[in-house]
């Protein structure tokens, strides 16, 4: 693992000096809690599918400024020594909720809430938005690629496309928590127990001298993961009859054909599909798989679905591993309680846009399910001390349109709460549950919405209503701080 | 640094495993020459920057299956003992050419150029081509930022929208390399040797009571770096005033004012630069910077700019940081040339689409400079064994309409050959420059383009045409091609 310390933005360690400075000049510590959360769903998708805690988790275990980090920052001439005896001692001593990776979330929730001396918690905003906004980016893309499949596999192959190393690994991680099957990513494969897939490229067919005998080599050294890549010179005239000549070929040596098939990556993919299809089927290769490849994303899966497209295999490369249509998630990291001499006061951010006026004071997430389906109904965002249990009647209202009312009635709904304690005073009480464990989870968690907010434009938004409390809080600040300011 | 071996997609080692087997099964070893091109400019831009060849250099030098790995590998039980073994002992023998970090390139050129076993050649194709796509790109999309706020300093502030810590990590790198002056990221910093920025958020000045407390006290402790962020309540009517009673403060105080200033994060930055402009003008600090940041681009920065932005200093984070707008470079590695048994043969990938028509063969890139004004004419790829001076006239054609010509008088040109050998049989024989020199040397390059290729939308296109040799080998394989799968 590499030292990620100084994976931040310098104004953190320039705030954090002073207010370590403050904090000496007024022997007052001060105590901070700050939400990360996101504004918009990428894509225009109806939820996000939260993902990267484990490697917050990682990160913040393994904070520490060593000698070469000291001395660099020293070199800058911006810190003094006082801070930087402090900064040589530094560790991660507040507490930190988050929602467990694979969870749908929504707008405006804390999905990291890090309630910690307030110049420790200034230290790990930028790496924990990082992380957690790349990771919750391509979970929530899968989420959508899949849901366009509808069902078939789809697999990870972006890696060369990804915005770097960890970009191809951890947004291999992320695409399994959204969905996907299986990855062309060895080390994410290795690092995180989850399927890895592929079976050659252009190259190999180039590299023989003829497409046949290309075939026939890979087929007899892997007949139990035959899938021939048939686009080199022509997919119907050339690629397909050469791959069931190969097929026709292991049939007559008796050999059981298990997992083989075609690979289509380039041309038109729902005709080249339908014909390949009936090419194999009229050879007695009716089991052959038809998998794609080629600039693919959840629009144009959709389309080729509904053209009838024979393909039950999808490899996604550059739209799903960088998010193409929309590559940055958004998610912020915003002050919203602090404690100076052992007083907590709620802050909170005005702004000329609703939608970017900050949530005040330290929260909890309560999401409600309707007990006869199953299916998830609202979420619920309260303080910290109100508690909501099924055993009574509740009616939640928009924050935004109070009008908007949904009554609830004792016994038809169920309550959870969302986040759970990872750090508690420094020490981390969280253990990660394994990828495909996550994997199982998310699936869960995705079954839990109706397919009307799963659709992949304009989907049924999903409530996420404010406690009454936290509403009569948050109306009151806004009024006196624009009482004070004007 | 981490083992990145197994960052590769899977069919790499599969199709490894073939070609390992084929050797020992014939007897014959086989050398291939694969190039790494890119066949479009990423976000319609005339040119693009390479970047990340440093990164490569470390990537092979370090490549090694260590025991975990073979382990691994072992347990997908697709491979062989043979294969593991010579895995085991795996290492890089080939040698690479490439086009140094920070050139001016363009489509079609090869810019990493690897002559290796074919066995060998196959396992670096992924992350090759993950890391120079990715720092390509952002050095590509720096450019165009910078270009756009024409002779500004524009900073990398996008480290928590980046698509996990090496994309920060290694774009911020990119971003220097492409134009900017400094980022956020400390990391980048520490390892690059690059200038960092920054000074405080919001929740600064929302951890005091009051806007001119948080001022105050920030000036206090940073008089020569005091830049303080205006927008958290209200711009004009409390952000500047404060600002300014705080610079007039220490003006009283007898404190000299270097580098001071504000920062806009919000609203309509024309307007309030103007308006701060006036009022830190009035105040006499005329000399005070106005530095701006909140979802820029090189679009808006140069309608800002168009309406008179009284804006001196950039800070562009998420769109530079994911070029968000095209957040994929699309490099590819192609299979040129083969040589099995002693006899190399040239090779190449025919398309529909003449785009996607591969050059074959090993190939030269010179680049040819009008001597008058020092600036560049034209690329010309030509064949390994070709040579271009300037003592005779030269006349050069588009591939794709090869009427159109350019005559060079001897003399009157200069000529450059791009590609450097970076690995020699298995050596490293490249030193790469520090981050510094190589933007000096990058903005060298970019100054060798007109204006007209650096225009945001739809600028000229340099040409570059194939030598009349290399032309008629891929006019003569085509044809070739054709008529053997026809």
């Amino acid at each position: 693992m590499r030292n990620l310390t100084l994976l931040t933005d310098f104004y953190e360690l320039t705030m954090m000096q002073a207010y370590h400075h403050a904090e000496i000049a007024t022997g007052r510590k001060q105590e901070a809690v700050f939400d990360m959360f996101y504004r918009e769903n990428p894509c225009g998708n109806g939820y996000a599918v939260v993902a990267g805690l484990a490697q917050v988790v990682n990160y913040i275990n393994e904070l520490e400024f060593n000698d070469d980090d000291i001395s660099y920052l020293r070199s800058t001439g911006v810190f003094g020594e006082e801070f930087l005896s402090y900064l040589k001692k530094f560790k991660f001593t507040g507490s930190i909720n988050a929602v467990p990776e694979g969870t749908v979330v929504f707008p405006g929730e804390p999905l990291v809430q890090v309630i910690a001396p307030l110049v420790e918690a200034q230290l790990i905003e930028s790496a924990v938005l990082n992380i957690i906004n790349h990771q919750s980016l391509i979970a929530t893309k899968a989420a959508r690629v899949c849901w366009a499949a509808k069902g078939d596999r789809v697999l990870e192959f972006g890696l060369r496309r990804a915005q770097g190393p960890d970009a191809g690994l951890f947004g291999a991680r992320a695409a399994m928590i959204g969905g996907c099957f299986g990855t062309s990513n060895v080390l994410a494969g290795q690092l995180f127990d989850i399927p890895i897939s592929g079976t050659h490229a252009h190259s190999w067919i180039m590299s023989f001298d003829s497409e046949l005998e290309a075939f026939r080599y890979y087929a007899n050294l892997y007949p139990n993961a035959c899938i021939l890549l048939v686009d080199t010179y022509d997919t119907l005239k050339s690629g397909v009859p050469n791959a069931i000549k190969v097929f026709s070929e292991m049939r007559e040596k008796g050999i059981k054909l298990v997992k083989y098939g075609i690979r289509l990556d380039s041309g038109d993919l729902a005709y080249l599909s339908k014909q390949a299809r009936k090419m194999l089927d009229e050879a007695g290769f009716g089991d052959a798989g038809i998998s794609a490849s080629n600039d693919l994303d959840e629009y144009i899966i959709t389309e080729l679905k509904t053209q009838g497209a024979e393909i039950s295999l999808w490899g996604v490369g550059t739209h799903l591993i960088t998010s193409k249509e929309n590559p940055a998630f958004g998610g912020v990291f915003k002050l919203v309680a602090l404690c100076s001499g052992g007083e907590w006061q709620n802050k909170m951010k005005l702004s000329e846009d609703p939608i970017k006026i900050t949530n005040p004071g330290i929260k909890k997430i309560f999401r409600i399910y309707d007990v006869a389906s199953g299916k998830m109904k609202a979420d619920l965002i309260a303080l910290a001390d109100e508690e909501y249990t099924n055993d009574t009647d509740l009616t939640i209202f928009d924050p935004l349109a109070t009008w908007k009312q949904m009554k609830l009635k004792a016994g038809e709904y169920i309550v959870r709460e969302l986040l759970r304690p990872v750090f508690e005073k420094g020490e981390c009480v969280y253990t990660s549950l394994t990828v495909p464990e996550i994997c199982e989870y998310a699936a869960r968690e995705r079954a839990t919405l109706w397919d009307e907010h799963k659709r992949l434009v304009r989907p049924h938004l999903m409530p996420v209503d404010l406690s009454k409390k936290l509403y009569d809080l948050k109306q009151d600040m806004i009024a006196r701080i624009r009482e004070e300011s004007l």
